[in-house]
């Protein structure tokens, strides 16, 4: 997508360990006109696909999957949350994901009660690097007997193996960007076309 | 505002501790065309006041904050992150916030890129109980010198300090639902108007 790969070299920055920083407009400060854009350019690679559900997990991808869900006709956005609250009590799915961020493995679940086998889930996220929270989500899904019916992310580090790990499993994978390159020395940006 | 008491009433549920259970539409799964209804409202709360950028607090304040910016022209919205990340780096403003619900003191920061003098901040969180997460919001934006120019709450718990507090200190506070009672025998759930 044009636009999120200009944004991504005007405003990113390469850090060392291959990081890329995107949180003046995706993760931190969150730029909703773009959101808008990417709900349209989702909506168009999507487009004929029965969704009537979108999964995200906290905290990053909520606003993205809010955004979104304006553009499949406001179907309800279940995030998956990282780690046990006393306001969630019953019963959960519950899994382990490994983060690529935070070296650290959590617990990540969504309640019984908002995953069910009529779900036909769309799930969005910020980043796909090693594909850990990924795994995660649609780990969540089958559990409940769910259906993910695509998943669209913004930004895929192509040269982290997440994207094509998703992609050999049949599932339709919808990358806004794929950066196949970081270099934190020089600053390069370089996508995949 | 009548729709989110409402609903409260049809899909709220009271647990002892004086618990509100809402994570069917506002803070697990999220019905986005209420928080369109939401996001209305507060521009004809807040209407005709200089905001130029919303400010919220991970998790459940995101997706709210992210459809309210569309009733505001798209201004960025800007989220506080509950710990340290390895993808945030340079200076933070940071403060500490005692969790109501999860029994446990957490530092919440914001990057200094992302609030500063000139910033006429929108404060948008799903609940205000006794005010710890907003103050630590309050405390961020004034330490970087920005304006907060309005509170935007869904559901306030009138039987708690917070929202007598902060309103105590000038603040414009528009809560949109303020709970009086909540009576974890019986589920009543009553409202102040």
């Amino acid at each position: 997508m044009k636009i999120l790969e200009e944004r991504i070299l005007k405003d990113g920055a390469v850090r060392p360990g291959n990081v890329l920083k995107v949180d003046c407009f995706l993760n931190h400060q969150m730029d909703i006109s773009l959101f808008q854009e990417m709900g349209k350019e989702w909506k168009r690679l999507f487009e004929g696909v029965n969704i009537n559900k979108i999964l995200t997990i906290e905290a990053s991808g909520i606003g993205i999957a809010s955004i979104v869900s304006t553009y499949f006709g406001n179907v309800p956005v279940v995030f998956a949350k990282k780690s046990e609250s006393l306001n969630v009590d019953g019963e959960v799915y519950r899994t382990k994901v490994e983060s690529f961020t935070k070296k650290r493995v959590y617990d990540v679940f969504v309640s019984k009660k908002y995953l069910s086998p009529d779900d036909h889930i769309l799930i969005i996220d910020d980043f796909l690097a090693n594909g850990a929270a990924l795994n995660g989500l649609i780990d969540l899904v089958t559990s409940a007997g769910a259906t993910v019916e695509g998943i669209g992310i913004a930004i895929e580090k192509g040269f982290q193996p997440g994207g094509d790990l998703i992609r050999s499993k049949g599932v339709h994978l919808e990358s806004l960007a794929i950066v196949d390159k970081l270099d934190a020395e020089t600053g390069e940006i370089a996508f995949r076309h």
